[in-house]
């Protein structure tokens, strides 16, 4: 039978010259599209306003929360498409979260009264900020379910850190940054008793307590300083949404409530449901907090401990001036600081108005200590008149709101109405309407949050998409509408459906202002953001097994993986054998991630260039356990295999040699050596068609050029095993490191020849 | 302070009246578009090929495979949104999957050695057929890592059963179905013992064994019948891909192999690596399987059992006629029969050709007994000039073949050239090659398993992104092109990323052929497909408790859910009980699905309309524990909360009331009832608009006036409840329940709005 491999390089010659011709326009024109589509001048315009060609860039990143997936969703604007699903506090096997040793320890931190907790409720995320814009360094999220805070490094879009509050049982009004990332606030949400104790409900008034955590951060080391953070006493009203106030705010922050009732249901025995006796009052409380002041108190010392954290008792708070409450339109979502910071923006989600609150007001009351009364907790109420600067009709339900570009506009979400509003804060004059599908919550402008938005777009977090989408079963994704914010009037842009929980809140940010890496230090712990202890080095692999005093043994392997196969292929270990894996990617080019998966025992490593990646278990029962790659790396990825071979206890090894399925012959060696010569001859073809071009231009290819020069290295390294096995006449090994010598030949061909496609698509030129 | 409701009326008044005109057309043109984001006409064209305006329809439905996620990725064509991640190896709790006592018991069947598993590596999924066509009722998908099949329901897009393979220590060549999906074919990878044992690799040759599965699967009960499966060994070659035979190739099956070298790795210790012992010979061995006479050997009893399944040995597969190989191209990935059946095509990814074998040829040299030999395990061999039509140069790396609509046009993946290569596989011809971005794995043509594949599009599933998004730091997204093949070239239109795992392959169904639920039927088990014992009407919400002889106590909550409350709000159970949570979602609306969440105890349920979902846990430590709602139901979504109360054990409960927060007077209640009267006239005027104008004719809007209804008709319970609370002078109960009133007609009002906003967007007529 005739060798194919000589047919491949025929093949490998004649490449990539005839694809500049493929793809050649077609005679089909837009109008037929149209027509054969049903589309509107409108949809086609919306199209081009959201297409993305292939290899352009979106002009803006979302992290989105995920809701009950419990992770960050993040996509691009405007194309809308998911980029990755970040895992945060849910186990996410092809990320490694969860099964590698170095992102359990991140979820070991999130543990509740020593529980492993495998979910979070994930509601609104916020980017890290200096002087109040997105600085594009991290990203914090809350878990409602189970109050917590994650920190997401932007380097390489992984949680480094989740911080349990010491004092919630769920967690609502967070994460909202002040302007510098000097803390991240987290308000609690249904009021608890502040020690895990049981407590009757009877006991509501006096012993169930709301609060508001300030989370210091350390923006160097990118990690929250539990020891440094602080929590607010509040009464027991069900806190919500935050904001940090900035410019005339700044040092201030802004929490809204509901069911300042403090109403107790049990629909079960005769009383009015929760939803009926935490909406019948006409107001609720907007609670105002001075951070600045309290951070002041605790630096010197004269803040006091609760469950080994700092906790302000709003007797204090009260005293020190650190505390105030407003009243505010009834079970409010909401509370948003304006860009100057001059205004607090609340609306009720039972009202049809959005209330404006003046900075400048409410200060004037606190300096002239004029309060219309106290709660039942002596916490001073400014009278609403006293703070209020006007309030505008904006539709049924009003939810959120977020800022433009321009001056005094804003943008609220309408939930019962399903609308978006287009209003002036400074006129109160209702500037544009446009309808959404359905019951919009959340609203995200492009960078929102800061001092600076930036107009442009608007999306709208739908609650209900029904009839949006193709009909997938009961349970519908989400929806996701782009909205069009450039003109004076709103546009729709684009239906984004989210399948894959439900997001509240999101943040975009200019995508020009990321940085992220593309490959890890060699030998890094990505979660701790060091070297590995278990790091190795090509060449450097090793098994170690030692065993303690009591017979309990333990294996460390330390592994590397690289275009295609494992170090070491075969381990063995003796049943009952506590069994750690590090493996280190040798790759530095980029997309080169390898996995790790081995049968029946939940290992599942994702290995990015750089990574160093662990994993530990007791091998418990005796058998064969194949292990391989998880991720296509290269054209010989399904041969990336091994086998951990665990031997029952007492086994006794006896002689054997391996037995070779296959012998090869000298003319078999020689073949290949040939073929080899003739392919190396082709891709100094194609490396001369590289190099007489503009090549180090255009970095992809660079990078291409070196993935490729090592490559070739390699097979120099596999040519001389090939040739010192055929000096001593061993012409199995000979034509087998022959093979390897081809294989990575191919690895170069595959890397040169992307690096060809890509300067003759992209105009390069010739140079020599 | 006034107020606010009265603002609310005025509001709802108005509203909807002047949403028709917002949205208007701006100036912008098209060619203003294209200049400031820098699109060609080309870009346009594909952008106009592949948007979906609001509310319209994909005219494909995808399902996709997950890679190490372990799930099921769903999303349309051509806008490649994605509509659901299906969870099916993985625990999802957006789903609630592996958090419920229902999914929980799926994951247990999956099982392996008795270990639970929390991922798998799912690679190809397959639509359930009828005479070789998709019926649009289930979709198989493997497990890779841990030899596993799990179906998945279309009527609900849900995982009902995981089968564990009781042979494989790894799969690959699953999902593929026969064409009455008689079986699902499950061929394994990685070469291991049959047996659980512990075997040396020096045994490799005699003791490790691959295989073939047909899973047997009963179409009317959903559900893989593993008692009457039976499994082919095979020689311990890499088993591969696999595919059903059809029209004259119907009862054969065809599974292909690489690593038929047999060659053990070994870099640590010095030995040529896998990747280089498993790709040394010019060719591997496809795998011809006859399952229609294995399934008449199995019903005639003369199959044998091992590990408890049905086992065909090598020497009674040849004895019987069942098992011929044939040398096919080394190291191939696809193998791919023709629509109609005549051909099997294959092409090894370390040649440059397909490889078409005649089927007519192989009949005619089994039914000649002509063979060129036997393997090692005297399977007997089809010379290759027996078998093969032709082989065609398509390119470096020829991977997996898809069909077109058009007779004898194929188009290949080709992985190292990156590219598609379109060809005639019965001319040999080439036809078109285009190139994507980067290294294409798996193609996908629309219904292109099916003996009509439908045309007009393809998607390469590539394996690398390297450049084409926005960076997210080392760990890429994968990158699915979609292709225009609706002309003679084919056309690039789209790049999706996909940041959720590495998906190996998917299937592409018409979207009309799914009819999908909306709803359950009242109280049901949507995992086992049947009424839940826990099922809960409303108002037989119950709580029960009961002890056994050694005092250990478990409690059964009875409890439903429902805009905006769940019932019971309050729970009381003691530290050490058994908790068992049911709810039943009495819901019928669309999308009304509601979450339940709890605190530090891993519970998070999604219960869509109609469901009975149930969470099972010890109350291990006493302690107040909120829960609630996780999907934004309603405006009062924040309300429907509730507490579970685990007291200490021995706690004497003592004697007190409810202390309530706020204290309601007469005044009160009758503005409240005041506030309830002009909403309902205004409901009315709602109402009246709807049912003067043909809704009738709108099934979504229909859906909406029956809910709102029904929210009507809580509203008469509610006021009937204020009404004798007043009449006993119980003022806080009558100002509550009249509030509760008022929140059901907000919501009713919520849905007349959307109601009446769809009938102005779709043309409603006046009727009277």
């Amino acid at each position: 039978m005739q060798r194919r491999s000589s047919k491949l390089l025929s093949a490998l010659a004649g490449a990539g010259l005839t694809l500049a011709a493929a793809g050649a326009w077609s005679q089909s024109t837009l109008e037929q599209v149209m027509k054969e589509r049903g589309l509107t001048q409108k949809d086609v315009l919306a199209a081009a306003k959201t297409y993305v060609p292939t290899g352009k860039r979106d002009e803006y990143i979302v992290v989105s929360s995920g809701g009950q997936s419990g992770q960050l969703i993040v996509y691009g604007i405007p194309s809308m498409r998911i980029l990755k699903v970040v895992a945060v506090f849910t186990p996410e096997p092809w990320q490694g979260y969860g099964f590698d040793d170095e992102s359990k320890a991140i979820l070991a931190q999130g543990k509740i009264r020593g529980k492993e907790i495998r979910y979070g409720d994930t509601h609104h995320p916020a980017f890290s900020e200096t002087n109040g814009e997105y600085d594009g360094r991290y990203v914090f999220i809350n878990d409602k379910a189970n109050p917590r805070i994650a920190v997401v490094d932007l380097h390489d879009f992984e949680t480094k850190q989740i911080v349990v509050n010491p004092f919630f049982k769920s967690s609502h009004g967070g994460a909202f940054v002040t302007p510098n990332t000097e803390y991240i606030m987290d308000a609690s949400q249904y009021a608890s008793p502040v020690s895990n104790d049981y407590v009757p409900l009877e006991q509501f008034n006096e012993k169930y307590r709301g609060g508001l955590t300030y989370w210091a951060f350390d923006k160097e080391k990118g990690r929250i300083v539990p020891e440094r953070s602080f929590t607010f006493e509040f009464g027991p009203y069900s806190q919500d949404l935050s904001d940090a106030g900035k410019g005339p705010s700044y040092g201030w922050g802004f929490t809204n409530s509901f069911c300042s009732e403090r109403y107790v249901g049990g629909i079960e025995k005769g009383r009015p449901p929760f939803e009926a006796g935490c909406s019948s009052k006409d107001t609720d409380f907007l609670h105002v907090t001075n951070w600045k002041k309290a951070e002041e108190l605790v630096k010197a010392g004269k803040v006091g401990k609760v469950n080994g954290a700092y906790y302000i008792p709003m007797k204090q708070a009260v005293a020190e001036g650190l505390l105030y409450l407003i009243p505010e339109p009834k079970s409010p979502h909401g509370v948003d600081v304006t860009p100057d910071g001059s205004r607090i923006i609340v609306s009720g989600k039972l009202d049809s108005h959005a209330w404006v609150y003046s900075w400048e007001k409410i200060q004037q009351a606190i300096k002239n200590r004029k309060f219309e009364g106290k709660d039942p907790y002596g916490v001073p109420i400014i009278a609403l008149e006293d703070a209020l600067d006007k309030s505008v009709n904006v539709g049924l339900g009003p939810l959120h709101t977020q800022f433009d570009s321009r001056k005094c506009v804003a943008y609220t979400s309408i939930y019962v109405d399903s609308m978006i509003t287009k209003w002036d804060y400074c006129t109160g004059k209702v500037l544009d309407q446009l309808p959404i599908h359905y019951n919009v919550g959340h609203l995200m402008a492009m960078e929102g949050d800061t001092v600076h938005p930036d107009g442009k777009y608007l999306v709208a977090l739908n609650k209900l998409s029904i009839d949006r989408f193709n009909p997938i079963g009961p349970l519908h994704p989400q929806n996701h509408q782009l909205i069009d914010i450039s003109g004076d009037k709103m546009e729709l842009l684009y239906d984004m459906p989210i399948g894959m929980g439900e997001p509240h809140y999101a943040a975009a940010i200019r995508a020009d202002k990321l940085k992220p890496a593309v490959r890890y230090r060699s030998g890094w712990n990505s979660r701790e953001d060091k070297r590995s202890p278990w790091k190795t080095r090509a060449g450097r692999e090793k098994v170690e097994r030692s065993c303690d005093a009591n017979g309990k043994c333990t294996v460390h392997v330390y592994g590397t993986t690289i275009r295609s196969h494992i170090v070491p292929e075969i381990i063995e270990v003796t049943e009952g054998d506590t069994v750690s894996l590090h493996f280190t990617n040798l790759e530095r080019a980029e997309d080169e991630t390898h996995g790790f998966a081995l049968y029946g025992q939940n290992v599942q490593l994702s290995i990015e260039p750089g990574k160093t990646a662990s994993t530990t278990f007791v091998a418990e029962q005796p058998g064969v356990y194949p292990y391989y790659c998880t991720e296509f790396c290269s054209a010989l990825h399904l041969e990336m295999q091994g086998y951990l071979l665990v031997k029952p206890k007492g086994y006794k090894v006896k002689a054997g040699e391996m037995v070779e399925g296959t012998h090869y012959t000298e003319a078999d060696y020689q073949k290949q050596v040939k073929t080899n010569l003739e392919t190396q001859k082709v891709i100094d073809q194609v490396v001369a068609f590289i190099t007489s071009h503009n090549y180090k231009d255009f970095p992809v290819v660079a990078d291409l050029v070196e993935d490729a020069t090592d490559q070739l290295g390699f097979a120099k390294e596999a040519r001389k095993k090939a040739e010192e096995a055929a000096a001593r006449g061993d012409w199995n090994k000979a034509m087998l490191w022959a093979n390897q010598w081809w294989q990575y030949q191919v690895k170069a061909a595959d890397l040169g020849l992307r690096a060809k496609t890509y300067l003759e698509e992209h105009g390069a030129r010739k140079i020599n």
